[in-house]
C-alpha cells in the first residue's frame, strides 16, 4: 500500500484540499477496519467521512493529551455503527494506532463493534439508535447549567435513526433548556439498513421538524467542505441548539458502492477494498490536531467538589407512619448537601418526592415533564460530567426508559433511580399504574443494585447509600405509609437483610420486603399465636442478596415463603429460590406474588385479591405445613 | 340533588344548548364519581367534557348496542386518568348505569381507575401516558389498509402526554400511511401533574410541530361547540391524519377550581362536589346516541377468514445449519396463508427474516422503520381488530417497547414477538446489540408465553404454534445457524421440553437452549467420554416451563446445570431453580450465565468469556461434582 501524504500534519488553519485529504483517508481506514475484521458498516462511515473530517481538523476543541480536560468539547456517535470513522479519527488524531485499528477492531480489546466508554475518549455507549441526541442534551446541559464551561457537545446521528421517539423527546429538551452549545450533525445518506429510509434525502422535512422542536436546522451538502465548516461556524454562533442537515451519500468515494442499497453493515471484500483505496487514493498517514480548549477556568463541575459536603439525613419516630416514597424525598434534599448530586423527574415530583429536593435544590433540579426515555439519557449524561444523577418517577413507567437503562450499563455510568407507586399496593388507580415488573427489568440490567425498603428509616439510609454505588442503582419505593420499623442508629449494608424473631426453634421463614414485610410480621404474628414459632426477613437488598442468612434460614426452618407485591418472574422469589437451589437441601421453598391481572381496588382489597396479605400468607403456611400435603409431595 | 333534562334525549341533530347541557351533565357526571370514590382525576376529564359530547352526540359513529359492529368507530382515551369523564359518556349513551358509575368507579368491577378492555366500549388499556395515538394508529391502519372500512378513529389526549417520544412515532407513522381515517383531539388544558405543562397553551407550537410531522393541525377553542362541529367535520373531510388543537380549562365549568393547580389527581370533597354539581346545573340524565355507523359491508377483515387456510410450514433436514431466525421468517411466511396473519418490523427485516414475508404478503407487512414503541402500538391496534400481529427486531431493542409490552398485556392483546441476535453469541458487534435482559424482560410481562428454540425445525414449529396462542407470546431466536436436531414430525408442545439422552444411572442434567444447547450437547459428549453419564434438557418452552420433566430430572440426578446466554436474573436458570426449590431436595443446582459485561469478540470467544461454552460446562460439571467440593458444602 503506498502511504502519499503520510508526512501531512493538519490543524485548525487546514485548507480544503487538507480538508478532503483527511475525508478520504477516514474513509480508507474505515474500508481497511472493518474489511480486516471482517465485518462493520464501512458505507455508512464513508457518508459522514467529510463531516468529520472538518470537524476534528477546525471546530472540535479537543485535546487529545487530555480527554480528561473538563474544557474539552464532547463528540458523540449516536450512529454507532459508525465505529470505524470514529476510530479512523483516533488513529488520525494520533491516539490509537494503525496495528490497533487494522488488526483489533471487533475482534478483541477496546475498539469494539459499537463504541464504549472503554476508550478514553468516548463518553457513552451507543449502538441502540436514537440514543445519542440524549445523551448530548444531558452533558450540554451539565456544560451550561451546572459547569458553566465553554464546551460545546456535538453528536453525529444518522437519518435512520429520526423515527425513534427519543430523539424528538431530546430535541425538545435541549431547546426547552435553551442549549446553545448543542449541535447535532444528520448524516442524511438516504439509506438504512433495509433499504431507503422513511423520508430518504427529504432534508427539507427534516428541517421543518427539527425547527418546529425549537432547534435552528442548516441544511448543507455534506460532502461540500466550506458548506460544513460554515454551519459549524454557525452554530457555534447560535443562541439555540442546531441541527445540521447533511445531504450525503452512502459510502460516498468509492464508486462501486456509492448511493447503493444492500451494503448497509457489510466490510468490502479484499478485492473491492483494495479497489476502494486505491480510488480514494491510497492509504495515508495525515496526523490532525484541531483546535485545543480554552484553558480550564475554576468551576462549579461538580466531580471535583464530590463528597465535599456532610449530610443530615432525615430521622424518624419509630410506629409513624411515613411512605417509603417520602422519606427518598427527603433522604435526597438531605443529599443536596453534596454539590454534585442533581436530580430528575418525569413531571409526578409530588408523587415520588423529588419535589422536595427541587424545593431546595432548584439549580440542580431538571425537570424532563413526561418523557422517561429522556429523564434517563440526561442522567447519563449529567454523569458524564461527574455528576450524581437520582432520577424519578413511577416504577411503573421506567418500563418505558429500559433500553437507556440497559445501554446505561454499557456506558458504566453512575444512575441512582427510584421508582415509586410500585405493585398493587396503589389500589386504585388501577393496573396500568402499578410497577410489577420493575424488579425483574432492574435486577437483570448488568451490574446493578437493587433496593427494596419497607419503613422510612431504611428508605432513607439506602438513598444516601446509593450515592456512592457504582453502576446502576435502583430504589423500589411504595405509595402508601407504613410504620416506622427501625431507629435512626440502623446500618443497612448493602447485601444484607435484617430478621425479625429469629429463634433456633423457628419453623417458618417469611421473606418480604415494602408493604408485604409488613403482611409477614403480621402474619408472623399470627402463625405465632397458632404455636408455628416464624421469623421474618426483611430483604431490603435485592441485588446483590444476603445468600448467608437467607441459607442459614433455610437451613434452620421447615418453610421458607417468599411475599412480593411484583409477578412471580424475576422478583424476590425467584432470586431467593436461585439461592436456596444452589445451597444444601433445606427448607421448602414457597413463592406468593402477583400471578394474575389485577384491577382497581382499596389497597387492602388488591392485595388480598393478589392473594400477598396476611391472612393469605397465614393460610399458605398452614396449607404447606399440613402433614398431608407433606407427605403427598414427599412420596 | 335534582335531574333537571331527565328526560332529554340528544342525537345528531342536537343543538348547541343540548350539546352543552350534554358538556355541563358529563362534568358533573365525572365530580360525583370520583368524588364517590375518593380518588381519580374530575378536572382532567371536565376540560375534555365539551370536546366529548359534541363528539358523541354528532361524530362517533357507533353502535351502543352492538359495540362488536366492525363499522363502528373507535374512540381511543389516551389520557386514560380522565376515565371519569369516558365513564359519564357510558351513562349518557345508557350502557353504564348510574349506580355502576357512582358507587363502583375505583373500587371494584370494571369501571377502573383507567379505562382497559374489560369494557366492551374500550378497545385498549391507557393510563401511561402516550400510547393511544400509537394504539389509534393501528387501528386506523387496519380500517385503511385491510379492512377496508369507513370506520374513522378517534384520540382524546393530553398536552401533557405530547412530551413523549411515542407520541411523535405515532403521528410519524399515521402521516406515512396516510391515515386520513385519523383523528387526533389535543386537550391542551395547561395544567399537568406537577403544574403548568411544558408549554402551556402554546397551541402555534404544537399545531408547528403537528404540521411538520405530516398531519393536517386545527386549532380551536374545546369550549365552543361550534368550533369543536367544524373541526370534527373538517377532520372528516381530511385527506390526511388531523390533529384537533383545542385550547381549553382545566376543571372547567367550576369556578373553584377552574385553571388552578394543585387539583390535578385529586376528587372534590363533598361539599365542594355539591357546590359544582349547584354550578353546572344540577344533575341531569340526557341519554345520548349518536350517529350509526354504515351498514356494515362485506369486508377483508382478519377476524371472519381467521384459521380458513392451511399452513405449510418449511421442512429442514437433520445436521442442516440454519439460524432460528431464518425458520422464523420461513414459517411466519407460511403461516401467510392465514389471512389474519400480519407482520411488523423495525427496519431490521433482513436480520430478522420478517423480509420472507414481506416479499410473499407485502399488503400485511408494515414497516414500523427504527421505531419499537411504535411497532407494538401498531401491533396492539391490528390486533384490536382481530388481526395476528408478528412483530420482530433484535431481542436488544425490545427492550425500548417494554411499557408498550407491559400496556399491551393489560389490554389483553394477542401478539406474538420475535426478538433475533440474542446474547454474546452475535460477537463482533458487541454488548449494545446483544439482547441479554430480554427473557426476563418477557417472563414479566402478565400471561406472557417465552419460547427459545435451538434448532429450525422447533423455531419453525413454535412459529406456527404461537399464531394461536393467547396474551403476549415472545420467540428468541439466534443469530448463527446450528445444526438441525429435530425431525420435520417431532412436535414442541408449549410448556414442553426435550430430553437428549436420558438414562437412569444419569449424574449430571444439563438445562440450555439456543446457543448454549448446543454447548451443553457438546459437553455431555464430553463428559460421557469421562464416564459421567449426561442427560440435556432442550427447554424451549422457558414459559410456561415443564416442571414435571424438570423435577424428574433433579431427582434422578446429583447435579442440575442450567447454561444461557442471558444475564443471570430472571432468566432460564432463576425459572429452573423456581421450580425446583418447589420441589422435594435433589440435584444440586449450578448456573452458568453472561455475568459481566461482554465486549466484541468472534462468537467463539464470546462464549468463551462469558463461561457458557462446552469447555466451561465441563469444567464447571467437574468441579461441582469434586468430592472435596462436595464435603465442603455439605460439612
Amino acid at each position: 500500500m503506498n502511504a502519499i501524504g503520510s508526512d501531512l500534519r493538519v490543524g485548525p488553519a487546514a485548507d480544503r484540499a487538507e480538508l478532503y485529504a483527511l475525508g478520504r483517508q477516514l474513509r480508507v481506514d474505515s474500508v481497511r477496519s472493518s474489511t480486516a475484521a471482517g465485518s462493520g458498516h464501512p458505507t455508512s462511515s464513508m457518508s459522514a467521512a467529510d463531516l468529520m473530517a472538518v470537524l476534528m481538523a477546525r471546530h472540535l476543541r479537543y485535546d487529545w493529551d487530555d480527554p480528561a480536560n473538563p474544557a474539552n468539547d464532547h463528540l458523540i456517535m449516536s450512529k454507532g455503527h459508525a465505529s470505524p470513522l470514529l476510530y479512523s479519527m483516533f488513529r488520525a488524531a494520533g491516539v490509537v494506532g494503525e496495528d490497533e485499528l487494522i488488526n483489533t477492531y471487533r475482534r478483541a480489546g477496546r475498539l469494539q463493534g459499537h463504541p464504549t466508554p472503554i476508550l478514553p475518549w468516548v463518553d457513552v455507549a451507543t449502538g441502540s439508535l436514537g440514543q445519542g441526541i440524549g445523551y448530548g442534551v444531558g452533558v450540554a446541559l451539565a456544560g451550561r447549567k451546572l459547569d458553566r464551561l465553554p464546551y460545546r457537545v456535538w453528536v453525529l446521528c444518522g437519518d435512520s435513526e429520526m423515527a425513534e421517539g427519543s430523539v424528538w423527546e431530546a430535541l425538545d429538551k435541549a431547546a426547552f433548556y435553551e442549549l446553545d452549545n448543542f449541535t447535532v450533525i444528520l448524516d442524511v445518506n438516504r439509506l438504512g439498513q433495509t433499504g431507503a429510509t422513511e423520508y430518504g434525502w427529504d432534508v427539507e422535512r427534516y428541517a421543518h421538524r427539527v425547527t418546529a422542536f425549537g432547534c435552528r436546522s442548516l441544511t448543507i451538502d455534506g460532502h461540500d467542505v466550506d458548506e460544513i465548516t460554515a454551519a459549524y461556524e454557525a452554530a457555534a454562533l447560535a443562541d439555540r441548539p442546531t441541527v445540521i442537515i447533511a445531504r450525503t451519500v452512502k459510502g460516498s468515494g468509492f464508486s462501486e458502492v456509492e448511493n447503493k442499497p444492500d451494503w448497509h453493515g457489510k466490510p468490502l471484500p479484499e478485492d473491492m477494498a483494495q479497489r476502494a483505496i486505491d480510488e480514494l487514493g491510497g492509504v495515508t498517514a495525515i496526523h490532525v490536531r484541531g483546535p485545543l480548549p480554552e484553558a480550564s477556568p475554576p468551576t462549579n463541575s461538580g466531580r471535583a467538589s464530590q463528597h465535599s459536603a456532610s449530610v443530615d439525613p432525615p430521622r424518624f419516630d419509630l410506629g409513624e407512619e411515613i411512605p417509603t416514597r417520602k422519606a427518598y424525598g427527603q433522604a435526597l434534599a438531605a443529599l443536596g448537601a453534596r454539590p454534585d448530586v442533581v436530580a430528575l423527574d418525569g413531571e409526578v415530583g409530588n408523587s415520588t418526592y423529588s419535589e422536595l429536593f427541587e424545593k431546595d435544590h432548584p439549580d440542580r433540579f431538571f425537570q424532563m415533564y413526561i418523557a422517561e426515555q429522556q429523564m434517563i439519557a440526561t442522567a447519563v449524561g449529567l454523569s458524564v460530567r461527574g455528576y450524581r444523577p437520582f432520577a424519578a418517577t413511577f416504577a411503573a413507567f421506567l418500563t418505558r426508559a429500559h433500553d437507556f437503562l440497559r445501554m446505561a450499563a454499557i456506558s458504566q455510568a453512575d444512575l441512582c433511580i427510584a421508582g415509586s407507586h410500585c405493585g398493587v399496593e396503589i389500589g386504585a388507580d388501577g393496573p396500568s399504574q402499578m410497577g410489577l415488573e420493575d424488579i425483574a427489568m432492574m435486577r437483570a440490567i448488568q451490574g446493578s443494585t437493587v433496593l427494596y425498603p419497607s419503613d422510612a428509616t431504611s428508605a432513607a439510609a439506602l438513598t444516601l447509600t446509593m450515592a456512592d454505588l457504582p453502576g446502576i442503582s435502583y430504589l423500589r419505593t411504595t405509595r402508601g405509609g407504613y410504620p416506622v420499623l427501625y431507629g435512626p442508629d440502623e446500618r443497612f449494608p448493602v447485601g444484607g437483610c435484617k430478621v425479625w424473631g429469629e429463634r433456633p426453634d423457628d419453623v417458618v421463614t417469611l421473606v418480604g420486603a415494602g408493604v408485604t414485610l409488613h403482611e409477614c410480621l403480621s402474619a408472623a404474628t399470627e402463625l405465632a399465636r397458632q404455636g408455628i414459632a416464624t421469623r421474618v426477613v426483611d430483604l431490603y437488598s435485592v441485588k446483590p442478596i444476603d445468600a448467608e442468612s437467607l441459607s442459614r434460614c433455610a437451613q434452620q426452618t421447615r418453610l421458607l415463603m417468599v411475599v412480593e407485591d411484583h409477578h412471580p418472574e424475576g422478583g424476590i422469589g425467584e432470586a431467593v429460590a436461585a439461592v436456596l437451589a444452589k445451597g444444601r437441601p433445606g427448607a421448602r421453598f414457597a413463592h406468593l406474588a402477583v400471578d394474575s391481572l389485577p384491577g382497581s381496588a382499596s389497597t387492602t382489597q388488591a392485595l388480598d385479591a393478589a392473594g400477598i396479605n396476611a391472612g393469605h400468607i397465614v393460610r399458605a403456611v398452614l396449607a404447606e405445613l399440613d402433614p398431608k400435603r407433606q407427605a403427598d409431595t414427599e412420596e
